[in-house]
């Protein structure tokens, strides 16, 4: 009873060669247009409008190229813009770093959200937090905040601070009032620096329908790296903007902005407020 | 410094009300058409053919109704039609459970098969099993598969048998002939049940840009209703074919069918290959 | 430059070898005690007391067997007992089901939290439920309650109801007084029938170091088993206390715990909760 | 019928108190000893021996510091050491990249295999790759691929190339032969950069009864890091052996190394080969 497994191979090579004709396809019109074009052939015809962001080098360093979105299938993300990592007494704060890093993008995102506002572009904030019993804080990252913090960690409060640290619900882990959400924008809790694999995200964003992501928020090297890193690996097409991210420590923000451009845009791509505020308004999505 | 929390109501009402008029429009357009129709609003334009499918026993038990469903956004999958699970020699074979009850989908699964190969409707197959070395069986499964094995369990070589149970590479773990894979259909192999925490599940169904799914395979109860309810969660719409499904238990099989169908459908909904195959054909997919 | 791809063979024969030994060790363990012993060769040595559970129907119908747990290692899981799933006014109400069987589990699983309060075994409730914009509610999940709920779906306030159904906030979706959490416990919230891909689960489970789960709640066919099969999946033992669950109709209820039960096990094991309580109270473990 | 919601408050406040006294505990010992002990009332006693890893830069720069395992609970990873990312021919080489920087791992992740070779520790080996018809690979992954590698991308064969460009199966897809897998020792196979929503990670490493990951391979900055932020996320201990990893730029691996040095280790830690095999050999494993 010799029965033999076929071969991969036998039925594997139509497949690839079917997608990679799509891809000579994407790779000619690249050529042509220095545009990566939104593929109707993958999503679908636009929902909203088309329109085109500039990224900086890409596909190499000195060169700049176009990212083509469907406004409709756009999702704007600020990424924990809370007073836990930008304002006074909170979390960055009491770890002793220089809060004018992580306030830096505040402007260009709030600039960014008034461009956005009133189209079809989505908008989601996220807040990173534990649960008020810590029970989804991993141990050794509460102890570690509490040796860097002085004694105080994750779930305590600081001296002169507003709240517990980190921790829902205390008014240090809310958004900050300048970029606080307005009417129809969304909120993702999440525990971790990243969001797929515990928070709500992939259903987020499948009910929206989304392809593709504009991301700000702080810090770059964290947090926005984390979750730009999920979203990639899953398929999302990424563009971060560089003035509405910032770090605990510049030399970290620009290696993080520089390694997203390796490969060819290892993670996705780089751009700025200006430039996608320019590519908004000139699409008329308002 | 009193900074004031704002409540969550003042911008998630406007989110909640706009989606909720999407709702009700489905709903309204349900009361005249008794179709769930393919939601444009949220997945764009067609980018196929727009087809119905009948669906048994819903809204509720007695009633049927339509999924409308566009053939570029679908996928067809078969689960598990692996040896292992309806072979002689395979695991449910040596399991000792009777065979014609996995078998019984065969015929089923190969007509759905005939009416979508040519089409725009993509396929996918899944495996189960586990690496050689079984890095990624977990211990209480093993340890249970060789106590109801009477002494052979996964990863072992049962008397008569193939090979090793459930372990990639063996021909019993393979997909058995009549329903074996063509060229450009797709593999999906899996170490559990379910699928999406744990294999290349997400990317796949994200890269194809499919909403709905076209479920069967074996079991009923087990690996067909697991990736379902994962599938459903994150926001497929899933449709078992009744016929193209089958249990260890008849019993196991006919409820797993009717608790899809509770709440209105709460994990999807229920059709057969018939229907499928006159919804397929009647569209003209070909 | 000829080089050759290594054989998976070489080395994984080795690893398949070592762990099938520990295989054979528990197989011949459970020959003679009928037990499924806690492998401290995986977990280590006992981080509380080690206990003994009886199932039933394992491995065979008609066989009762048990498993060990370490009640350091262990969580008892009360899933979803929300007034939304078993209260007057609730989701479940709307939709028109019989609630006297999703009421049921109620004095059981009080039972076992009385048993198991002061004890080292954790409890964690869970809730399902949506953002109050239902940004995280499937569009299909939201409009198919719409329609079996005559026009009021999730999000909606049902006629003479208490609040939003499912919604997050709301009273209704809240853990019915009788077995509302004390201090000390967990509560984990998730917009789907499962956990694992979308909640802090995965995090909470592994910063309690459990192994082991003892689950009841509702609904049996539901949410209970979509947490059950992907914690399983994962490698977590889990044990259905049948008395401390229930569902929207008893045939399902009933089918849902026989297809835990096939396979020696697919999904986990079955038992009670007087058999459960007898076994903390026979351990002394308070 | 005026049912109040309870606070959260009312019993989280208890379950943060056991947490932060848990946590004040490992503070103050790490005050005294500098170092992060193995909680073992978190994951029990040692199934194997502790031993202490120096790590730099932590809590604070400039400070050294000790991190505790369990021999038992510990794995060696090696990422993506392939052909393809360190090889002549390889998706590396193709794009134009020096491969002296990724090849200068390659001897420290030597000696640092044959330390704990013959130890209780565990080995597990990964591999980036794409099923043969690449029905994981995003397409704007491979289209990026393409454009970068001059027309020659993902799937491809790079003119006096060895096979197809990240392609499993073929020859520049396998794992180097100087650091290939021995017997006893794991692979996983991993479609994107990361691995725990993807592949069957989460599965293997609850498998072992593993809390600390001990890390090297290629690149830093991408897949190193994308797996360090995702097993962190969890909960997992990483140390990444700064020696034992290199990317395609320098100045990114450096900085991608003081990025997890942040905030008191927001990644885990960072310390070198000499370090870990010296902390090997002082506790004596093999």
């Amino acid at each position: 009873m010799a029965k033999k497994i076929r071969k991969y191979e036998e039925f594997l090579e139509k497949g690839r060669e079917d997608f990679l004709k799509k891809i000579e396809e994407g790779y000619e019109r690249f050529q042509k247009t220095k545009t990566y074009e939104f593929p109707t052939w993958q999503y679908g015809e636009p929902k909203g409008k088309l329109f085109k962001v500039e990224v900086e080098d890409a596909p190499k360093f000195g060169q700049n190229s176009f990212i083509e979105l469907d406004s409709g299938r756009t999702a704007f993300i600020s990424i924990d813009m809370q007073t836990d990592f930008c304002g006074d007494g909170g979390y960055v704060d009491v770890m002793g770093y220089d809060l004018s890093l992580t306030k830096a993008p505040i402007g260009p995102i709030k600039n960014v959200l008034d461009a956005v506002r009133g189209t079809d572009i989505k908008v989601i904030h996220t807040r990173e937090g534990h649960e008020r019993d810590l029970s989804d804080a991993p141990y050794n990252k509460v102890l570690r905040s509490k040796i860097i913090g002085h004694g105080v960690g994750i779930g305590e409060v600081p001296k002169d601070g507003m709240g517990r640290l980190l921790t829902k619900g205390e008014p240090n882990w809310d958004i900050i009032e300048e970029l606080y959400p307005v009417e129809g924008e969304m909120v993702i809790d999440k525990a971790g620096k990243g969001a797929f694999g515990q928070s709500n995200m992939h259903i987020v964003l499948k009910n929206l329908g989304v392809t593709h992501l504009v991301i700000t928020g702080i810090t770059t090297d964290v947090c926005v790296h984390t979750i730009m890193r999920e979203a990639n690996d899953y398929g999302y097409w990424c563009i971060v903007l560089k003035d509405g991210v910032g770090a605990t420590d510049q030399g970290n923000h620009e290696a993080a902005l520089k390694s997203i451009k390796m490969q060819g845009g290892v993670f996705g791509n780089v751009s700025d407020s200006e430039k996608f505020i320019k590519a908004v308004k000139d699409a008329g999505l308002k």
